[in-house]
């Protein structure tokens, strides 16, 4: 591909143009990681890192506080729908426009034209947030370079249709295993029944009265739920193995520890013989309660909400990072053919944060 | 192959040798069957039918009583273990010896040396009992031509040990299906969860209590269990499909109307979207309170044992005919490489009905 150049004068919107028409997929970041990190450092007041495909940068004003705005710029698989082009009711199509270049084009707005913030500030362009967790740049940083990544607050600009999506839920799965002694069926007596034994699970699961509790005045909604079951050897055979897959999301207020032991305990009398900790990812608390938090709720009018599913906030919440959802894509276009974003929005969202950097 | 030739006037240990040197897998018996119409067509006190590769022999003396002995001449696939050979302890060993060639030889037997029984007697040789249930020959001879099964007992020869096994239990599959809705499990509320909705079947299946009820002095036992449970769709998904396979194994005092009757009424209340019957074979009763069974167990010196499993005998049943299961091979040890049988039993499992047919 030709050096992708972008031009930071363009107003966010007609920026995000620029940024969808330079693929991305995840894993092939490269050429706009380099567009990216060259037009960063033509800004003075900025100092520039890099991490692989991620690129860092920040002002150095020694303010009181700081705060980190940060986005992915990989796409999902592009579906014949690069290059963007804008319809005449002010909506731009293509990919990657919601899920999240809007969100990109909004931080290099902020980046070169807000020399001299309010609080110090720390950009994070990071890549691959689409496919597997283990290849995921910001948490690649986070492991190499933690320093960089240190902030009062943060904003990640992932698609939340401009309202503030605070913290995230957990999420743990585990397998609950149980026994039995294989027999024919005809001969049942002879064996013991592994599916009938995962009886009290069900039962558990189906009773099981889930907590909303409220953190930083946002409800959260945990769950716990069975999301796969399998047993069974063949149509004549008592089945001597039978896993019931759980999981359990939780609100922020739950440490990972905690969660496992609540797990733990809800099925510790239902006769698992074998309890496997398949996946765990831990949530994230909103920090609404942070100064700069609350300027900033002030500054985008928002009634923020809770955010059920996972998202990286919860790798800054690791890191003793606040952090909030805000950006100016539709989360329910992202990844479609017909993804797309309401140029204006773009805009505002750019408004709305530079308001509160500059007030 | 060359046409095969039987000598009966081997012993039927003898005979039995012969038999499983002539290869007959399920299939592939036309050459065993056009040997067996040879040989009972030369018996003068014989009539001889033959459909596809299945022979019916039988006696027209006008005897009050007409018992059956039925056979099948097929094999599981060789494993290098024909020809047959006997071995100094008085094992002979070969693919069929105990399933069932061993059998087929004493009905041939008792066919060859027994021209004046006490009672009529019907001999059937059927194919493809080894492989799937349409292609069993003993249903197609059922199925075309009834009247050649007709009977007041029917004594299949199956390998048995030497034991009498009457009657068979019924078998009845069924697929309980629940239902929910689809939803993310990180907003588990918006949806409705099949697994979840499973956990009444599971709790039924668990509590369950099987009768042991006596039937011509025989105890049976019943059984229900699910031999199957399957659900989900991803590991972040609220399930919106599960199902659980049932078996129920149903003594033969139950018709199958009844048999499915009481499993409808088991689950009657357990939420249950859909219910499915995969598979269903009716059992069969011993029908050890007739005459000719009376003088059939007195001549053998047997304890009779209910048969669990599902047999041919069932077929038998549907057509009227008490049925048990009386042959001289170890079940144990058909469809196995190293399958044998005690030539000795074989011998002795001739002399015994002989006896009865003749005394």
């Amino acid at each position: 591909m030709d050096d992708v150049a972008l031009d930071l004068s363009l107003d966010a919107a007609g920026l995000t143009a620029q940024l969808v028409d330079a693929p991305s997929e995840s894993g092939d970041e490269k050429a706009l990681a380099d567009a990216v990190e060259r037009a960063l450092r033509a800004l003075p007041h900025l100092t520039v890192d890099r991490h692989g495909n991620n690129v860092v940068a920040r002002t150095n004003l020694g303010r009181a506080e700081r705060v980190l705005l940060a986005g992915h710029i990989d796409t999902v698989p592009i579906a014949g729908n690069v290059p963007s082009r804008l319809d005449e009711d002010g909506y731009l199509w293509g990919c990657g426009t919601s899920d999240m270049k809007s969100g990109v084009a909004v931080q290099l707005r902020i980046a070169a034209t807000v020399p001299e913030p309010n609080r110090d500030l720390t950009f994070v362009f990071y890549d691959n947030e689409e496919v597997a967790a283990d290849l995921n740049g910001l948490g690649h940083v986070a492991a190499a370079h933690p320093e960089w990544l240190a902030a009062d607050f943060a904003v990640l600009l992932e698609p939340s249709d401009g309202q503030v999506e605070g913290g995230c839920q957990g999420t743990l799965r585990v397998l609950l295993r149980t026994a039995g002694e294989r027999a024919h069926s005809a001969r049942g007596w002879m064996g013991s029944n592994a599916i009938h034994a995962a009886a009290p699970i069900l039962a558990r699961l189906a009773a099981y009265e889930p907590r909303r509790p409220l953190i930083d005045g946002l409800e959260y909604r945990e769950g716990l739920n069975a999301v796969r079951v399998e047993g069974g050897v063949a149509g004549n055979v008592i089945p001597d193995a039978c896993t019931v897959t759980v999981n359990f999301r939780y609100a922020p207020d739950r440490s990972p520890e905690e969660a496992l032991a609540h797990v733990r305990e809800v099925f510790a009398d239902c006769g698992v013989a074998e309890f496997v900790v398949d996946d765990h990812s831990p949530g994230a608390l909103p920090g609404l309660s942070h100064p700069a938090a609350a300027a900033f709720m002030k500054a985008v009018e928002g009634t923020p909400k809770p955010k059920f599913g996972w998202t990286d906030v919860s790798r800054f919440s690791a890191l003793g990072v606040p952090a909030v959802n805000y950006g100016p894509g539709n989360p329910l276009l992202a990844h479609k053919r017909d993804e797309r974003v309401l140029a204006s929005l773009i805009n505002d969202c750019e408004a709305r944060l530079r308001a509160w950097l500059t007030s």
